[in-house]
């Protein structure tokens, strides 16, 4: 098959060696002998090879490359966030990879990790991790209502944007409220988000003079937990008839927890998540969320990334978009008792 | 609070200059001026600050980085493959990053993004992208059942690992007809991995003597897919007791279909998905699955990669790993007709 572009197989039989040795060649190995060499580069010559568009950046001393530092890959929440920073950066040439703290390397910081692959621009979609200072070579961008560490990080010197978590929570509670709970479970978590939200729930819910009975937990938002935790507020407060979840994560555990103890949902118990994930727009869970205007803070992480890039040494930014409720089928008016 | 290593931070300080500049003359830049770069280099020098573990990788040109490229960040199939990766290559002070084909770049091969970051090694989680020919700089190993696409790719030249798809689907056939099915759907995609589940699947299927009615869908096997799939299936063919899917998102959206059309999973309807992945292990869905031995596959890949990087020039290997059948709750006994 000929193709109008020689390839890296062309010039290996051109110069009679190893597509490998092409390659050693083309890094600047020194594991590459004079005579190889010549014979490599003759080839690249006479055929008009020209490298990617990738090696030609690498050249440059540019990777054209943003990394986004997530907690979890099993949590989709990220998924719109991607795609809101792709819509801004695609047309600006860069890609986006993507690491989440447990691949970053046991016992390494994962700055450290996004430091090797050498971004140009780091997007952190987790909480701060410990350390970030030292990674500061690349510009950075805060995703979400992070916790910020101490032991030498100093995220608020750092460009910023989210959704309004306490806004979002506030809604949720409106909406619970508005269909007649006066008697509402909070299923909580441990990161700098569901803190923000829990906070901002059990203040709206209770203002309006709604019982509110929060949990304890405070570890990873995750459907484990979720269902652990409804498994226990469900079976000590019998009488509950709402629940708000950290995350559209935990919500679906608490929807787990709810068919196993056979409470309808949501004719017996409205149930509330937190990220308009995938997961809560499927047809079969159609999970009543807050939307975290995931595509939104994308984009905008993007501009500021960019301005960045573009050497903008200006005050740092921190910018908060508006969060929506999504109504699905997990919430109903609450039944008269 | 004061910490036994400097930071960038404390360098910034001794030579009077903003951490940026710091940087800036750890990356080499020519941005900087000599005097600025003699105080910041006489500061390192003076507190002993020592360039991070990744920093010292990054000299002796490792970037000690694996790249996994995958289609879909919404299709948590991933995740157990990572976790098998990571198994494996964090020991040897391997980071893993994770990008997908969408954000490899708007009218970029995907490769070129892998390129761009200089990973050590890459791990091809998707179908085989055209020109990965020119990716080969760094060793790659494919895992999963993947169609080769041509355009100058050799998928054959590289080290491959997949379960045994056709074992799994077959595992499947035997699972609806031993219950007693005899007239079952399959919901059909496009990817290598499907195309070889849907033909191991009917062949299994129907030399027991059942009737199999497979759709003609050859796009990406989304749960948005599988809900229209099994729409128009079940709509059609109202008296098709069982549903294999090409994939546990597929599986998903025929949950959700069999919801609308008030069918009872598993009463009157069984429904078996492939991947067993975290959503499929949710309480809330506990669907029956073939489990694609993610975490297998990922640490053998992650295996065969180590050999390459050592310098291992020996023929290709391909592997291939056994999956098995999890029966959850959406399949049960075909009821008499």
């Amino acid at each position: 098959m000929s193709t109008a572009r020689p390839t890296i197989y062309d010039v290996a039989r051109r110069a009679g060696v190893s597509k490998s040795l092409v390659s050693l060649v083309l890094r600047g190995s020194d594991r590459v002998s004079a005579a190889s060499r010549t014979a490599v580069e003759a080839a690249i010559q006479d055929l008009g090879y020209r490298p990617s568009r990738a090696a030609t950046d690498l050249a440059a001393g540019r990777t054209k490359l943003v990394a986004v530092l997530i907690d979890d890959y099993a949590n989709p929440w990220f998924v719109e966030l991607l795609r809101g920073l792709g819509q801004v950066l695609d047309p600006e040439g860069y890609r986006l990879t993507v690491v989440d703290s447990a691949s970053a390397g046991h016992g390494l910081d994962p700055v450290e990790g996004l430091l090797s692959m050498r971004a140009d621009g780091v997007v952190l979609a987790c909480d701060v991790p410990a350390r970030l200072a030292e990674a500061a070579a690349s510009p950075i961008v805060i995703a979400g209502t992070r916790a910020e560490t101490v032991d030498g990080a100093d995220a608020s010197a750092l460009d910023a944007v989210a959704n309004d978590d306490r806004t979002g929570a506030r809604l949720a509670a409106e909406h619970l409220v508005g269909l007649g709970h006066r008697r509402i479970g909070h299923l909580a978590a441990g990161s700098g988000a569901a803190r923000a939200r829990a906070e901002s729930f059990v203040a709206a819910a209770r203002s309006t003079g709604a019982d509110v009975i929060a949990t304890d937990y405070s570890g990873p938002a995750t459907e484990a937990a979720g269902l652990h935790s409804a498994l226990k507020l469900l079976t000590e407060h019998p009488d509950i008839t709402a629940v708000f979840a950290a995350n559209d994560m935990m919500a679906i555990g608490a929807l787990g927890a709810a068919r196993d103890l056979g409470i309808d949902v949501p004719a017996e118990l409205s149930i509330v998540g937190y990220d308009n994930t995938p997961l809560a727009r499927t047809h079969l869970i159609g999970l009543t969320t807050v939307d975290d205007s995931g595509f939104g803070v994308g984009r905008e992480a993007a501009r500021l990334l960019l301005a960045r890039l573009a050497g903008g040494d200006a005050e740092n930014v921190t910018r908060t978009l508006q969060p929506s409720l999504v109504v699905r089928g997990t919430t109903a008016p609450a039944r008269r008792s």
